[in-house]
């Protein structure tokens, strides 16, 4: 950056930035057999050609744009300063009831049946998991040095990916809201130190 | 059934079943998108146009087969007599680990992109979820009389489903085992009423 980037380098970068945020965006909407490199440029209001500069293949597009848009809601999430784990816990819930969930649960599910996605997926699954997973530590103040508390954090967010699941079809907010009402407190007391 | 069943209705009912169990596994193995009619039929060993007799469309055979599916293991799930909530608990986490689950995210993940699926898969989930819940309800030996405890049986089983989330892709069954083990003591402690 600074005073002496040049404007074509700032345009390019702008160029990739709608293209990942549109990938997201059709992803989600219309799952992966809807979701073309050519859709995601009109999308974006880029030519075909000027996407396939910046990626080459399908499989480059749609791994980039979901880690991309994954990296943009980890640094949100890591300036997030939680009064308390009830606002953590709905933070993190959050993350999978958006569209970065619904594109990620798209790309998921074609990797497990398209050899040539899978192995990527696979490997940006486990960076976005491990990178979420320290967000949360951080955000529900858990100690890890204490036996069994890697383990609370990892099944509520299994819980949470779970809840946007359930939320994929149907407006499941109200019942959501019941259900973290009560594992927040749970969570809690798992989390407080006993004496 | 009974002695007067002619044995052509008996072969009918061999064909459905056929073409149920393979439809599932179709959809677990392929996808939405590489699982059509033929294809189960194929699978199945039946005609097309037997299998066209069953399931007119697309969306009747994978519904149903979803749901026929689900009820087969509702059924055992039933028959289960658990000695201790590890135990119910494990039973109720492995519903969402095997081909029945792959088979259902598929035709839930296509239903949210395909209004003529949408509708029927959304009653098909409403019904088998209202059923699983029963089920393990009665495998933990729950008392939903008592407040919270509907939401503590329901997070656990959106937790269920976030592990076979978790397991689409690389086999998760080592980490599965930590969470669940150190969960199981979490909702043993929340559904055992305190003094």
């Amino acid at each position: 950056m600074g005073v002496v980037t040049p404007p074509k380098q700032d345009r390019s970068r702008a160029t990739r930035r709608k293209l990942l945020e549109s990938a997201v965006a059709c992803l989600a909407e219309r799952g992966w057999s809807g979701s073309t490199v050519s859709v995601v440029a009109e999308h974006a209001g880029v030519s075909r050609g000027a996407a396939q500069h910046h990626f080459p293949t399908r499989e480059d597009l749609f791994t980039a744009a979901v880690e991309y848009v994954a990296e943009e809601r980890s640094t949100a999430l890591r300036g997030l300063n939680p009064q308390g784990r009830a606002e953590a816990v709905a933070a993190l819930v959050d993350l999978y009831t958006g569209p970065l969930f619904r594109a990620a649960l798209h790309l998921w599910v074609a990797a497990s049946n398209e050899p040539q996605l899978g192995g990527r997926v696979v490997d940006l699954e486990a960076r976005v998991g491990r990178e979420t997973h320290r967000i949360a530590v951080g955000l529900l103040g858990a100690d890890e040095s204490v036996p069994g508390v890697r383990e609370v954090v990892q099944g509520l967010l299994d819980m949470a990916r779970g809840l946007g699941l359930a939320n994929l079809l149907t407006d499941d907010a109200a019942r959501r809201r019941r259900v973290i009402a009560e594992w927040t407190a749970i969570v809690d007391r798992a989390l407080t130190p006993s004496r």
